[in-house]
Parts: structure tokens; C-alpha cells; sequence
């Protein structure tokens, strides 16, 4: 079969994203392994995921899913939810600005931003130890971590996965490569973490770098940046609106404090559109 | 503007292929900052290697040229010349087998075969130390090189670019990584050089993986497969005709032997047809 595609990236974290409404053929096609095939870089067509847009089940305008390039199915992605809402916005797939999107993990409400960014409901952070997963004696703003011999002095939270933040003097100089897989697989975070190096340069703005659990240091983080600024508001060294400088490009981070959401507003950028002989 | 584009790969080196003969405003558009921007894997389209068709200007069929990710233009290219004749026949550009191509270096003849395969004339090997350039007394057809403490037995010819070749009983553990970045930076070979790692199967197969000079262990080199084969046969250790295995797939490499041209027969094939707004 003859499929559709349109590549998409938000902050260099990219997609394809496949339209299912109009070709439904393509949900039956897409198994594992042609979903690894396609995300190879050199043989295919090369993305970090792949994004199937699919008519609603249960009332919401879309249902969406997610694949790693490795075939699996995954929850949820910031980057890739702002991807989906500008993909059926530019292709007239509704006329809403805020589209109800049913994903594996429930319903999902992304906003099209009057300046063309989409912002997203990344939502409650989760400062329990044990629902993070971490090993503390009580929750606390900052923790002691060890590695090797050097003592860290981290925030832990859960954004849907487990963060672990900490504050650097210059995130150039920071030792991301060399202590990111240490603190990934510290003991005391049972399912791995993700490990974010935070520079504040003043209350509303920050820059950051993510060493990202199974995957390295990236060019962005979505849930990392939610994770470095809800940290820093916590221990009341941010305001409640932040701006995120990574790599790949910036965010925009809103969070009022224990109990809401967290808001997390960027870009989506269509590439090209393609079409590939399955 | 819209370029339409075709993404290809020989052997998992991959290139976008534009036609600017029906879109010569290509021309002017791809500068070498928007090459760099189209070849960036996350923010682009992404490719090795960026191949224009252009109308013939001096008695071919066509004229093409390839440009790096980088933005600087190259003289030639197997891969890149197997997928432009496979570009140029499926598109019907022309009805020819056989097709002239005005490149920088002259005009090539790259061959259509039944199966589907491209072949292109390599080009004659050179021996000659001083052309390869390699420092050696005299042309022999190994020479020993000392790194770090070791000798190995190398043999050295050129291919239009300096090929070193060594035999190794096993090309699963063969020292790529290790010993290709000496022998690419070895003071005898001035220019730097490929540093191809060969196990014979039997006379007319062999298993090869190349460390090519700037670029570290590649899937596939079309220049060291032609460089490994001629180097056997001229040691009488394969025959006329051979099968090269790489990690990208294989090649088949003819040689007559000395003042013979190499020819090289291998894949081409289209991954997607693809648009971008420039």
C-alpha cells in the first residue's frame, strides 16, 4: 500500500505522523517491525516516534497513538502531543483550538496558541518518594544522593516518570555525560530515572539539560522541563511561569503549585510530507 | 518554494535525489547552509549525501552533481551514482540501459542490469606509492606497518581516494575501532587513508569492513570493496569476480587486472517520495 506520512519535530525530538482517518489500512499495516524498519535512519524513513492519528471511541474529536522506534507502544510525549494538535489543525481535521485527544492514558486536552505554539496539560507532579519511584525516609524539597564518592543534592518528582533534578552553576560545564548514567541507575530510584542538570539564570527563566532514562542526553526534554521548573518553584527559587532553554530549542513552563497541572507550551514544526511504499 | 524530492540508499548510505531539470529553481535554492539544514536527521530531512539531476551540458544524457550534510560538493560516489541511474531510469528520464553522466570528474557510465542492479565503472586501481600516496621504497604488493608496537601487512592502492587493505581471520573480531583511527592517521600515508579489514571466504567471496577516513567504520564503502578485491586478485588470492558482504548488504566487484578498469555492481533502492516548502 501507498501511505501518507508527514514528518514533524518539536524541539528536534521527531515524528512521523500518520493520518488512520483517512487511511485506515495503514492500522493494520503498521506492525513492529515495519515501524522499526521506517524509524531507521539510513534504510527508512528515520524518526524518534511515530504518531497515528485515529477517529474517537469515547466522545473525545481524536484518538492518538504512540510507537518507539523500536516497535513498542508508548503513553505519552509532550513533543509528540503538540505535533498531533498542529497536524489536525493544518490539515483542517477540525476547526478547534482546543482538541479533546483520548490517548492510552485518558483524554488529553492540547491548545493551539495564537502564535502557532500548542501548549499541553502535562499534568500533576508527583513529589511521594514512593510513587516516584524513590528510597527516602519522607518527602523533601532536596534530597542528599550519593554517587561514588561525591554527595549530590537533588529534587525528586514524578511527571509520569521519575525525575531526578539538580541545580548547576553552568550547564556547559556540567558533568551530564559522565554523572547522568550514575544517578539514571542509582539504587534508590527502583525503575531508573531521568536525570536533569537545571542553571537558574533568574526567576523565570533557566536552562537545562536531560539525560534521559534508556536514551542519553537529548536535544529536549519535554517532561524534564516541567520536572526542573516545578522543583524550582517548589523550593521558591522560580516564579510560576518559566522560560526552558534546551538545545533543542525553548519551552514554556507554567505551574500555580501543589495540586495543578503543569502547562507546557512550544513549538511544532512540519518538515515535509512524504509517501512510502509499504 | 516546494521541491519534491526522492530519498534513496545504496547499501544504507542514503541521499535525497532532486531533479532540477523539471524544478530548476532547485539550483538556486540549495545553498550550503539550506544543504546542512535539509541534511540534519532531527531538524531536516536527513542524508548522507544530497544528489541534483541536472539537464546534460556537454554531449551526456544527464549531469549530476553530490554535495555532503556538510554543504561541500564531492567528486564522486558509487552509491550516489547507482541511485541516480536507478532515479533517472524508474522516473523515465530516459529509456537507456546504459546512461552518460557529465560529473566533475568527466563522464561516467553507470549500467542498469536485469536484475535490477546498477553497475559503475570504478575506475582504474593505482599501485604507485607516490599517487596513492603512500611512503614506501617501491610498489610491492604488501608492506609492512608498524603501529604502536605491532606490524601488520597491509596492501595499498588508490581509487581515486587511498585505499589501505588488510587479511583478517575473522571480520566479527577484527580491530576496527581500535587499530582503523592509526591507520587512517599513519604518517606513510600523507593524505590519511581507509583502513579496509578483509576475511576471505574463498576466491570469490569475501567479508569487509572498512574505518573510512573521516568518517569512522561505515556500513558499507564502495571504493573499499573495489580496493579489497583488487588487492586480493593482484596476490592471487581471488578470482576475476567477487562477492563483497558488508554490514549495509553486499557489492560484486569485476577486475581484469592491471590497466583494467573496476567495475562495481550493487543496489539501489527508493525509500519515499517526499515535499518540502524552502
Amino acid at each position: 500500500m501507498e501511505l501518507r506520512f508527514t514528518k514533524m519535530h518539536g524541539l528536534g525530538n521527531d515524528f512521523i505522523v500518520i493520518d488512520a482517518i483517512s487511511q485506515p489500512a495503514a492500522l493494520s499495516a503498521l506492525d513492529s517491525a515495519v515501524v522499526r524498519r521506517l524509524a531507521d535512519r539510513h534504510f527508512g524513513i528515520g524518526f524518534d516516534q511515530l504518531l497515528i492519528v485515529e477517529p474517537a471511541r469515547e466522545g473525545g474529536d481524536f484518538r492518538y497513538r504512540i510507537f518507539n522506534a523500536d516497535g513498542g507502544e508508548v503513553e505519552q510525549c509532550g513533543n509528540g502531543a503538540r505535533c498531533f494538535a498542529r497536524f489536525v489543525h493544518d490539515r483542517n481535521l477540525t476547526n478547534r483550538h482546543t482538541i479533546r485527544v483520548e490517548t492510552a492514558r485518558g483524554i488529553i486536552t492540547p491548545t493551539i496558541e495564537i502564535n502557532g505554539e500548542v501548549s499541553v496539560n502535562m499534568g500533576v507532579p508527583c513529589f511521594e518518594p514512593a510513587q516516584i519511584p524513590f528510597t527516602a525516609p519522607q518527602r523533601a524539597l532536596t534530597y542528599p544522593l550519593t554517587i561514588r564518592d561525591k554527595e549530590l543534592e537533588i529534587s525528586a518528582v514524578s511527571m509520569g516518570n521519575p525525575h531526578a533534578v539538580q541545580i548547576v552553576a553552568d550547564i556547559e560545564q556540567a558533568p551530564v555525560a559522565s554523572e547522568g548514567p550514575l544517578i539514571e541507575s542509582h539504587e534508590r530510584f527502583p525503575e531508573r530515572v531521568n536525570a536533569g542538570f537545571m542553571q537558574i539564570i533568574d526567576r523565570t527563566h533557566i536552562r537545562l539539560r536531560v539525560f534521559e532514562r534508556g536514551a542519553g542526553e537529548t536535544l529536549a526534554c519535554g517532561t524534564g522541563a516541567c520536572a526542573a521548573v516545578v522543583c524550582g518553584i517548589a523550593r521558591n527559587l522560580l516564579d510560576n511561569e518559566v522560560r526552558v532553554a534546551m538545545r533543542g530549542g525553548q519551552l514554556h513552563i507554567r505551574w500555580a503549585g501543589e495540586n495543578h497541572p503543569v502547562w507546557m507550551t512550544g513549538p511544532a514544526v512540519t518538515v515535509f510530507e512524504g509517501t512510502i511504499h509499504l
